[in-house]
């Protein structure tokens, strides 16, 4: 049975990663895209025949579709997934979950309102070196997790990642929500504090394009992580090291859009790399999303649930900024 | 005039950086290489017609020379600055300035009783965009500077660095030293604390691979530093930023053996790239050097001291290591 997916949002993420990702299986079909943007659509159009395309959010939900992903700057995220929530189509809501924590709220009461599953997008749980790391980490092989030094690096110039009104977040939002998802899932534990510095901090209108930040998992584990926009175009720096009690691991790129990645582990027997089988990440995401539609539960770590936790903590660490770095306790709130 | 130098050690650093450096100057000359691997030393006499070259550092010394640069194994730097001072020879001697504490205070107690000029080789504070970096957060346009985080991050894999016995410190000397100097000058100001978590953590043959540190100079600011030898070969990370009070910093490369290296501005006005003149940071280091043998004071930031002051802070990183991540108080015996 095919599986019809509507996409609202048009631009860069959809072009890039989306659609390829859909024509790469048999079994998942777009059907429609939403857009207030005409030639992004007809960019999608082009590339997709019979695809029903336009920019009226009434017509788009009246297409018959098995689920909708919901891949527009953060802004709109509350506005389209409720709408889609409320018609009982099961929906896919990119990350961060919104751009603020009311929007976030808006999306998770739709979600418990509605008879549809409702899903975070969380490309970077289906790559397989991070499923790699967290298998090793788990195993207990290596000892306990102790900390995390990330750098997710990238360029933004010009663009609504940059614009609070639009991000609510910048690269909080955009880059570093990544190693955050990684550290839980490592650790598998809830974050319980936080400290950032950043810049610019405290702006109206621009987003930080840079940050530095501590993530506390109780007392004994901690994230360090540094993510900003400010890198040259076509560079960046997509990285991660978890230090274990008796070893470390080092992965490369592993956020990144495709499937690419790389995992050394270094221990007292020496040094050696993870191979795994790549998958796709937006194609094993899909698969997920398709799967909790035709009943099957969410789980957990992609609920809508947990991505208004992470939100929470991505705005404490906003807060943190403005407020000269202070550490502030996650307590409340946070969990699934 | 032309300054005599005479390099012990004829190993990478040597072939890779000096030679090239000397060789470019009309006022430099190698005159005499010391090392025990024979193959090194024919290497080196087939490019620089007419150097000595030998094992003896008896035979070393008896040539004229105007200057010893001590380019060895950490382990042995002591050994030579020692014999070179006290037989009253200006000296440069690689950094770190020893493998241990002790070693480093034979070198200043002999540096102290010669009359010649000693030296530490912190190349780094030659590279033209760390100049930059420096002056511009000195002229104080982007405000005070309150963080920086940076990343160092090379490969090593059963070379002498990797074995405590010879390196002492392991990628902290080798690598992480170099953010630590940046730091010192960006603040200006002296180290007072830090904590650091490692891998592998008191091993008694093999140094830490990875290191993840936090150094403060005062209550306010903080350096956060990653240093490792677990990166893949031909590849590395090299990078620093610095966040003041309205701006920042972002470097790239500025800690490279070459003349390398970028500075991106990001401020109120917008993003631009600062474009020093490059230059070649050993042979900088090398008019430095000659210019204190002729009776210029050495600079306070490249003196043995200076040098002792940052091996101290090294090795209470090691122990914070050894010591699962305690913060240590560095208090005095840490100035200049």
């Amino acid at each position: 049975m095919t599986f019809r997916i509507g996409i609202v949002g048009a631009g860069f993420l959809t072009r890039r990663a989306l659609l390829p990702a859909i024509a790469a299986a048999d079994d998942l079909r777009l059907v429609a895209v939403l857009d207030s943007d005409e030639a992004a659509l007809r960019a999608v159009a082009a590339e997709v025949p019979g695809v029903w395309s336009g920019t009226d959010v009434r017509d788009f939900l009246r297409t018959p579709l098995d689920g909708v992903h919901v891949a527009t700057p953060n802004r709109r995220h509350a506005e389209y997934a409720c709408r889609a929530l409320a018609r009982g189509v099961p929906t896919l809501v990119e990350k961060p979950l919104a751009d603020t924590v009311a929007g976030g709220q808006w999306i998770l009461r739709a979600a418990m309102a509605s008879g549809a599953p409702a899903m975070i997008g969380y490309m970077s749980r289906y790559n397989a070196y991070n499923r790699a790391v967290v298998e090793l980490v788990r195993s207990g092989r290596l000892g306990a997790p102790r900390s995390i030094a990330a750098c997710h690096l990238g360029h933004r110039q010009g663009d609504w990642r940059n614009r609070r009104a639009e991000s609510g977040l910048g690269c909080l939002g955009d880059l570093a929500i990544y190693p955050l998802l990684t550290a839980a899932d490592v650790f598998d534990a809830a974050p319980t504090a936080c400290r950032a510095t950043g810049y610019p901090a405290g702006d109206r209108e621009q987003t930080e394009i840079f940050v530095e930040a501590t993530v506390w998992f109780g007392d004994e584990r901690r994230l360090q992580v540094e993510s900003s926009f400010t890198e040259p175009p076509e560079t960046g720096v997509s990285r991660y090291t978890v230090v274990c009690e008796r070893g470390l691991l080092v992965v490369r790129n592993s956020w990144a859009m495709d499937s690419g990645g790389s995992v050394l582990v270094c221990d007292e027997r020496g040094r050696r790399w993870l191979r795994p089988e790549p998958v796709d990440p937006y194609l094993a995401q899909y698969r997920a999303f398709a799967a909790s539609a035709a009943g099957q539960p969410v789980p957990v770590e992609v609920g809508v649930a947990r991505g208004l936790r992470d939100l929470r903590v991505l705005h404490a660490l906003e807060r943190s900024v403005a407020n000269g770095g202070v550490r502030l306790a996650l307590t409340g709130g946070q969990n699934p």
